[in-house]
C-alpha cells in the first residue's frame, strides 16, 4: 500500500510521550506521575472526596456538588433539555434565562437523573468466568449478560435509590461494578440566557479563545427537600492562574484509542461518513424548519444545537482518522504488538487470533449495518413518540422474563431511568414530530431502497408524509396514557391500537431477530476478541495504562496552558471585556440585554478572566465537569475542548489538545453583578445552608 | 498496514479482464476487439458517420441528430434547465410537459449550446514541446497555456460557429485538438411531464428495473431556420433485444481510473467526503425551501434534482473507493508499474519521480483546499448573480490581454459559450438568490472560521443574512445591464457600484494570487508528473488502452444484458405496463394524467419494452447518448446507469455495471399514443423534412 504523507502532520498524536494524557479511573489514578511532574500527589482520601463530590448526569453529562444542600453546578447545555421542557410559547427560559429567587421556585426537571459514585468493586473474574471455555455465540451471550445482570441486582438489592452498573473497561480486559447513589428529583435553580451560554454559536463551538457562560445550577432533592450532600467542592478564592495544576473529574463518554485497525477502518470508511452524511442533511432541514417561526425555533432549537455540535465533533474525529500520521502510528503499534504475541508460542496460542476475530465481527456487521440502523435502531422513526412506543412494547415483554434473561436495557438496574423518561411530563410537539417522522421515513426509503420488504411493510403504497400524518395521531403524548399501558403490562400494550404502538409491533417482528443476530454473533465475537487483546496487552505492557472512556467517572490532571496555532501563541485566558469586543449585535454574536445593561451601568469588571484552557484530557460527556486545584477548590467549569481536541477520540496531542472552561471568577461575577443571584453566590461561598438553599422556607 | 477484507467483494472491479470496458476516442476505437467478441467491426466510414451524427450539449450532456432538419434527441434532465427557464408561475412546463405543435412554436433555450465534432488532430508534440526542459512553475504554465490557446485560435480562425478545444487525454500523455461545429440557437420541441421523465424520483434514481421516459427533443437552428444536418441516426424498426450488440456514443464527463494512489487517497479522505457533506446539508435545506410553496418548488426543483443526483452519484463513488478490493488492486497495479520503471535505469531516470511529484502537488493543495474552495471557487456565493459578476469582472480584465496570456476560461475559444450564459434571458429569482446566498455565506463563515481575514472582509460585523439582503439588490438580474457592462469593458465594470460587482472585486483581490499559486505551482507539478506517468505507461504497455473520460466524444460497445443481484437475475427489460404496477399515486411514484388517461382509454400497448440495460461503459455526461445497433439505427436513449455503475469512476465491473436506457419502442409509443406528437414521430420515421420539421411553414 502506497501511503504518501498528504497531511504535513497537521495533527501529531503523542502516542509515546504521555504528557498529561489519561482519563483515569478513581481506583487506578497515577498519583506518582502527577507527583513527578507537578510535585503533588493526591492521596486516597483526597481521591475519595473528589469522587464523592462529583456527579454524573445520566443523560450524558457531568457535574459536581457545590454546597452541602445538593446544589449542583453543570453546563447550560447539560440542562438545556430541562430548560426547554419547562418552557412554553409564552415563556421561553432558553432565550430568557431562569432564576429561582427562592427554593420554592426551583422547578423539577422531567428527565434529569444524577448519579454519585459511592463504590467500585472488581468483578472481572465473575464476568469473564461466566463465559470461560465458551465459543462466541448464543450461550456466550446469555451467560455473560446474565452474570452482569445478576451482579447488578445483587449490588442494588432492589433499592431504586441505588444504581449499579457493570462497567466494561479496557474493552473487556476488566469488569468493574460501580454503585451509584441515584437522584431523580432534580430541580432547576439557575440558567443564563442561551445567547451568552453559547455565545458565538456554532462558528465558535470547539474554538478557543472563547467567551461563554455555559453554566446552570440544578439541585438534588430527596423526600421533597434539598438533599444533604456532605461531600462537595468549595470555591477557590483566587481561581486558576497560568501554569496551575488542574484536575478534572467527570464522565468522558467514550474514546476509541484502543480499537483495532479493523474497527478503526470501519469507523473511517463506514460509520463516521454515514453519520456525518445523516447529520449534515438533517442539519440543513432543521435549520430551515426552525427558521419558519419563533415557535418552531423554540421547539427545534435544542435538536439543532445537538445536531450542529455532533456534526462538528464527528467531523473533527473523521479528520483525525484520515491523518496518515495518526493512522500509521496506530497501524505500527498494532503490528508491533501482534508481532510480540506471535513471537511467543504461549501467547500466540491464547491471543494470536484475537485481532482476526474482531475483524471478522466487523466484516459480519458491515453489510447489514444499514438494515440494523433502520430496523433495530429505528433511525427512520426519529421521534420521542416512537421511542416511547418501543419501550412500552419491549419493556413489558422483557419484564415477563427473569432479570438475567432480559435485554440489557430492560434489566432492573436500568428500569428507574427508563421509567423516568417514559413517564416524563416533557411536552412533545405534534408539528415537530410530523416533520421528523416525514424526514426519517423518507431516509428509510432512500437508504434501504423502495423495494426493501421492510420499507414496503412500513410504507405500503403511502408516502412518508402520509404515514407520518397517521403516526402523529398517537395518544402517547400524554404521560398518563403511557403509564396506563405500562401498568397494564404486555397484554395492554399488545391490545393497543395506538398507531405508534402498532408501528412498534410491526417493526419488532423484524427487529428482534436482527438484534439476536447482533448480540449473539457479532457482539460475542468482537467481545471475545477484544477481551483477549486486552489480556495480551496486560501481559506484555502491564496495567499502567488507563482504559478507554465509557461514560463513567474518571479523573484527569493537567495545567492551565495556552497553545501554538499557525505560528502564534494562543493565550490561555480571555476576559469578560473580550465578549463585548467580539459582539456584533447579530446572532450568534449578540449579547443578551442583561449583559449590555450591566455593562452600561459599569457593573462588570471587564478584566475578570472569562474562559480559559488547560491540558486536561477530556472528551464529550465531560461537559459540566469541575476544574479544581490541589486543594479540591473549584477554579472552573469544563464546557468544551478546542478544535484540536476533536481527534481526542483516537489519541491525545499534548501540544494542541485543550480543555476549555469557564473561569470561577467569571461565574461569580456574572451571578452577582449581572444576574443578582445573591442566594447562589452566598451558597457557593459557604453561607449556612438554611440561609441559602432553603433560605426562604 | 492491516487491511482486513471488510467488504466481501461487494464490488469487484475487473481491472484485468477488459470485457466491454472502455470509453474510446473515435480515432482509436478497438474495432478488432469488437470483431472478436461480437463478429462485427465498425469501419472508418461507420465511425465517422456515428461521430458526426452525435452531439454534445456543452452544459454537460450528450445527444444525437435524429433527422436531417437538426432535430436532436436527448434526455429530459439534459433540457431540464431550459424547460424551467421557459416556465413561469402561471405555466410550468416542467410539471406539464411541452410540445410545439409546429415549428413556429419551438422556443429558444437561453443557455443550450450544441457541439458536433467534425475533426480530430493530434497536437501532442506541439503542446508538450512548449514546456520541454522546463521545470514546473510559472514559465511552464505560461508556455503550456499559450500553446493551447494558440492552437485553438488558429483552428477556429475567429469563426464563432466553430469551437476548437485542446483536449488533454491520458492525463497529458496525449493532446488532441477537437474542432466542433457550434450551434447556439437551440429550441425546445418536446418534453414530457417531469413525473414520468423522472418516475420513481430519487428513490429509483440509479436503479434498475426502471420506468422512466427521460426524453426531450430540441432542434438546432441556423440563420433562424432548422439546421440542415445530413448526418443523423435513423430509427430501428425492431429496437434492441436481449443479447444484441449495442453502441453508445456520448460525452462521458470524467473518470479517474488512471489516477495515482496519492490522488485517489485525496479523493477518498478529503475531496469526496467534503463534497458529500456539503451536498447533504444543502439537500436538507433545499428540500425544506422547496416545500414552502408551489412556486418555491417550481423555482428550486431543478437545483434539488441536481443536488440529489450528485449526492447519490458521489456516494456511490465514495463507497467504491472504500472497497478494499478495488483499493488494493489499484495499489498493486501502481506498485508493479513503479517497480518496472525503477527496474530499468533509463526509465527510472525519466519517470521514476513522477508519482512523487503528483503526490507533492496533492500535498501542497490539501491544506489550502478550503481557502481555495471559498476564495477562488466562490462556494460561499452560491448564486448565478455572483457568477455573472465574476465573469464580468474577470472577463473584461482578461480581454485586455492577448488570447494566449488569458486564463483558460476567457480565451477566444470559450467566449461564445461565456457570452451565451452571460446574456441569457433565463430568469433569476430574488428570493431563491437570498436563500442560497444566506446559506452559502453561513457555510463560508463556518468552514473558514469567523476570524479568517477573508470572512471578516466579506461579512464585517454583519450577519450572513444581512449581507445576502444587500447583495440581492444587484441589478444584474437584467441581461441588458450585463450587456452594457460587458460592452463598457473593464472601465465600466471597475466603475460599477452594483453590490454584486463590488463583492466580486473584493473577492478577486484575494482570489487572483490564490489562482496563480494553484495554476503555477500545484497544477504544473501535477501535470508534469502525470505526463511522465502516461509516457511510462505508453512505453511499457503500449497505447492499447482508452484515456480517462474528459467530457469529449467517446464511443463504447456492449450488449443488452441483465445482471445478478442478491442472487437473483435482474432481467434487462421492463415494460410500459410495469410503470402502472409500480405507481402508488404518490409523488415520486405518481404517473401524470396523460398516462392515466391514455391507459384508461386503452391507447397504450403495455407490453411495449420501456427501459432496458446494457453492458456499455458510460458515466455522467453520457446522459442523452444514443444507443444504436451495428446498422447505426437507434434502439434506445441512455439516461442512467444502475447502482453498481456508480463506482465506474474508478473501474468497470462487467458483471454488475449497467447502462440504463429508454427503449426506442417506448419512445415512439409514448410520442404517438400518449402525447399525440405525430409530427415528431413522422420526422423520426423519416418523412420528408418539409412535412415534419417545417411542416406548417
Amino acid at each position: 500500500m502506497n501511503r504518501p504523507i498528504l497531511l504535513a502532520a497537521l495533527v501529531v498524536f503523542a502516542l509515546a510521550a504521555r504528557a498529561d494524557e489519561g482519563m483515569w479511573t478513581f481506583d487506578n489514578f497515577p498519583a506518582k506521575k502527577v507527583q513527578q511532574k507537578y510535585r503533588f500527589a493526591p492521596d486516597a482520601q483526597w481521591l475519595n472526596e473528589a469522587q464523592l463530590s462529583s456527579v454524573r448526569l445520566a443523560g450524558g453529562c457531568s457535574g459536581r456538588f457545590v454546597s452541602p444542600d445538593g446544589l449542583v453546578m453543570t453546563n447550560h447545555h447539560c440542562a438545556h433539555s430541562c430548560i426547554e421542557q419547562l418552557s412554553t410559547m409564552e415563556k421561553d427560559f432558553v432565550a430568557l434565562g431562569f432564576f429561582a429567587p427562592s427554593a420554592e421556585n426551583e422547578v423539577k426537571c422531567p428527565e434529569i437523573e444524577l448519579n454519585q459514585l459511592v463504590q467500585i468493586s472488581d468483578v472481572t473474574a465473575r464476568i469473564q468466568g461466566a463465559t470461560k471455555g465458551l465459543k462466541p455465540g448464543k450461550e456466550f451471550n446469555d451467560k455473560r449478560k446474565a452474570a452482569m445482570a445478576t451482579a447488578e441486582r445483587e449490588c442494588a438489592g432492589g433499592d431504586d435509590k441505588l444504581r449499579c452498573d457493570v462497567v466494561e473497561l479496557y474493552h473487556g480486559g476488566q469488569y468493574s461494578l460501580y454503585r451509584y447513589k441515584r437522584f431523580q428529583d432534580v430541580r432547576l435553580v439557575f440558567a443564563p440566557e442561551f445567547a451568552i451560554a453559547f455565545f458565538g454559536g456554532d462558528p465558535d463551538n470547539f474554538n478557543f479563545p472563547r467567551y461563554d457562560l455555559d453554566v446552570s445550577f440544578i439541585r438534588a432533592y430527596e423526600n421533597d427537600k434539598p438533599a444533604r450532600t456532605e461531600h462537595y467542592f468549595k470555591w477557590s478564592p483566587a481561581g486558576a492562574k497560568d501554569g496551575d495544576l488542574t484536575f478534572v473529574s467527570g464522565n468522558p463518554g467514550g474514546t476509541d484509542r484502543e480499537l483495532t485497525m479493523a474497527e478503526l477502518q470501519y469507523q473511517r470508511d463506514f460509520a463516521l461518513p454515514a453519520r456525518l452524511f445523516d447529520l449534515a442533511q438533517y442539519r440543513g432541514a432543521l435549520t430551515m424548519y426552525t427558521a419558519r417561526s419563533p415557535e418552531d425555533y423554540r421547539v427545534g432549537e435544542k435538536d439543532l444545537f445537538y445536531v450542529e455540535n455532533s456534526y462538528k465533533a464527528l467531523k473533527g474525529r473523521f479528520e483525525a482518522l484520515v491523518s496518515p500520521t495518526l493512522w500509521n502510528q496506530k497501524a505500527e503499534r498494532e503490528r508491533a504488538l501482534r508481532a510480540k504475541v506471535n513471537g511467543r508460542p504461549a501467547l500466540r496460542k491464547k491471543y494470536g487470533s484475537a485481532w482476526d476475530d474482531v475483524a471478522k465481527a466487523v466484516a459480519m456487521y458491515q453489510p447489514r449495518r444499514i438494515e440494523y440502523k433502520y430496523v433495530e435502531l429505528g433511525s427512520g422513526f426519529n421521534s420521542p413518540l416512537y421511542r416511547i412506543a418501543r419501550d412500552l412494547l419491549r419493556g413489558t415483554e422483557e419484564l415477563q422474563k427473569p432479570n438475567e434473561q432480559r435485554l440489557r436495557e430492560y434489566t432492573d438496574a436500568r428500569l428507574p431511568q427508563l421509567k423516568q423518561r417514559l413517564f416524563s411530563q416533557a411536552p412533545i410537539y405534534e408539528q415537530f414530530e410530523l416533520f421528523k417522522l416525514s424526514y426519517g421515513l423518507t431516509k428509510l426509503r432512500e437508504e434501504l431502497g423502495a423495494d426493501h420488504p421492510f420499507v414496503k411493510k412500513v410504507l405500503g403504497k403511502r408516502s412518508p408524509q402520509e404515514v407520518a400524518q397517521d403516526l402523529v395521531k398517537s395518544k402517547l403524548y400524554d404521560p398518563k396514557v403511557r403509564e396506563q399501558l405500562w401498568q397494564g403490562g404486555r397484554d395492554a400494550v399488545q391490545a393497543s391500537t395506538d398507531p405508534m404502538i402498532e408501528l412498534a409491533k410491526l417493526v419488532d417482528a423484524d427487529a428482534r431477530p436482527l438484534r439476536k443476530w447482533h448480540d449473539e454473533e457479532v457482539e460475542t465475537l468482537e467481545t471475545s476478541g477484544a477481551e483477549r487483546i486486552a489480556a495480551a496487552k496486560f501481559e506484555l505492557e502491564g496495567k499502567s495504562n488507563y482504559p478507554d472512556a465509557t461514560f463513567t467517572p474518571r479523573l484527569s490532571y493537567g495545567a492551565v496552558k495556552g497553545f501554538m496555532e499557525n505560528g502564534q501563541m494562543v493565550e490561555p485566558f480571555t476576559t469578560m471585556a473580550g465578549a463585548f469586543d467580539r459582539a456584533t449585535g447579530r446572532d450568534p454574536f449578540k449579547l443578551p440585554d442583561s449583559w449590555l445593561r450591566a455593562n452600561e451601568n459599569k457593573q462588570i469588571d471587564g478584566s475578570t478572566p472569562f474562559n480559559f484552557c488547560t491540558t486536561n484530557d477530556i472528551i464529550g460527556g465531560n461537559s459540566g465537569s469541575p476544574v479544581f486545584d490541589k486543594d479540591r477548590q473549584i477554579v472552573g467549569l469544563v464546557f468544551d475542548g478546542n478544535i484540536h481536541s476533536l481527534g481526542g477520540d483516537y489519541g491525545f496531542d499534548a501540544t494542541l489538545n485543550r480543555t476549555v472552561a469557564v473561569h470561577s471568577a467569571a461565574l461569580l461575577e456574572a451571578l452577582d453583578h449581572i444576574y443578582g443571584a445573591k442566594r447562589i453566590v452566598a451558597e457557593l461561598k459557604g453561607a449556612p445552608a438554611s440561609s441559602s438553599a432553603s433560605g426562604s422556607k
